[in-house]
């Protein structure tokens, strides 16, 4: 199932199941209340989606996770263990919301990655039992502010922005995240480009390393690491994801300050 | 006024005014409410105190921000602007609560802190408007597995682990932040110690500086830094913070795993 967060015209946030060209509304957000259903039906055309879940806890991201994009980031060393870190909730948009570009020095970059969802409490969980804590997964774009990562150090400023963890169109709860295309476009043109079979920690290894680590929360997200293909963009462009079974993330780029 | 956060036996947590020996009980938690009062009184010896608040979203933390301290971590560049970094909310345990020490390599270290609690939605704050945005202080403890943070590289996992944010015991909301000493003891005896007079960053650049990034949320929390006096704590001891004006922020700490 696709599962959304809309809003229509003058309403507040809603949680639905995408149907072909209709939104199936559901009560409640299915990750903490389950799929009870309204009985209602809005067109798709006629909702805005919005971004599929605001984490209450945590946006988890996973740092040079595909080999060849290892090579894009030689001053930095590659730990056999997978290098995480996090980005604030307040960085999460959604499907068409413009990436706000801070008046900050050098090149914003796009990295598409496979989102899991969280949907249960998890800590301290056996990687042969991942699945069972995982609601689905999504697209999201881990946007960077990549010289002032080099000149801080730290990632959470450059990698933090508001705006920075676009996320969507939606979650879709039925996919086998083992061997899916990833394709990022900038204005039409093919940029990263890569395969989640790739990855080098791969998901349930992720599970396991970070729940030892930090309690996971329903509806948290794990951003998985991008492939190779480094590549910014600027004001006015659009950044398009592509993920197969899932569907496309797009957002437009602009200055945030005037 | 110091504001509480505490739970009595059997009974959902609750917030209070702490009144000499007394708790003030308040209808709803103040930072979203306002403090209305229920009319009921319970004696602070019959009450657990809890973490008095926990982030919706950030747990900021701003590194090297006292001269001394930039001495213990030679191998670190300072920066000329606050070095800030994320801990997740699932690291914050409140006074008493047992710091949990994972089965990490290398030392576990205590940074007794002044600790800023976000009172309103603030983005891209002025600094002469700073004090518009807070709601109070309280003390933290920046726990760290320094081994860790350097062989990572990024912060998150050495700081975030479950329990390393702990703070408490109270939120004073009546207090000026310049000129206040902050000593950390471990079982008894002094280490850390320091005085937010020597903050280099001082608190309305860091509300701007930090603004300037993330939209800080009402809950927010902002630990503002430590002074000089690295230190390690083990299984089995305790770690207290005094901040003058605010009080004793002590917890015990126990190995995680068995």
């Amino acid at each position: 199932m696709k599962v959304a967060r809309f809003a229509t015209e003058g309403e507040d946030p809603r949680y639905g199941i995408v149907d072909g060209e209709e939104v199936v509304v559901l009560r409640s957000d299915p990750i903490f209340a389950g799929f009870d259903t309204t009985g209602e039906r809005v067109a798709l055309a006629d909702v805005r989606l919005l971004a599929p879940v605001i984490p209450r806890s945590k946006v988890v991201c996973v740092g040079l996770n595909y080999a060849e994009h290892r090579n894009d980031m030689a001053n930095v060393d590659a730990p056999d263990t997978p290098l995480i870190f996090l980005k604030p909730n307040t960085a999460v948009v959604g499907p068409g919301d413009p990436i706000q570009i801070p008046p900050v020095e050098g090149r914003i970059t796009h990295e598409g990655e496979l989102v899991m969802v969280v949907g249960r409490i998890a800590k301290q969980v056996k990687a042969e039992n991942w699945a069972d804590y995982v609601f689905g997964y999504t697209i999201g774009n881990d946007v960077s502010a990549r010289d002032q990562m080099f000149a801080d150090g730290q990632w959470a400023r450059a990698k933090g922005y508001d705006t920075f963890a676009p996320i969507g169109p939606w979650i879709e709860t039925e996919l086998d995240p083992t061997n899916l295309e990833i394709q990022t476009y900038v204005d039409g043109e093919p940029r990263r480009h890569g395969n989640t079979k790739d990855l080098l920690h791969k998901l349930p290894e992720l599970i396991e390393y970070i729940s030892d680590v930090w309690t996971l929360l329903p509806g948290d997200i794990i951003m998985t690491g991008t492939p190779s293909g480094l590549g910014g963009f600027v004001d006015g462009q659009v950044v398009d994801i592509d993920i197969e079974g899932i569907g496309r993330l797009s957002n437009p780029a602009r200055n945030r300050d005037g």
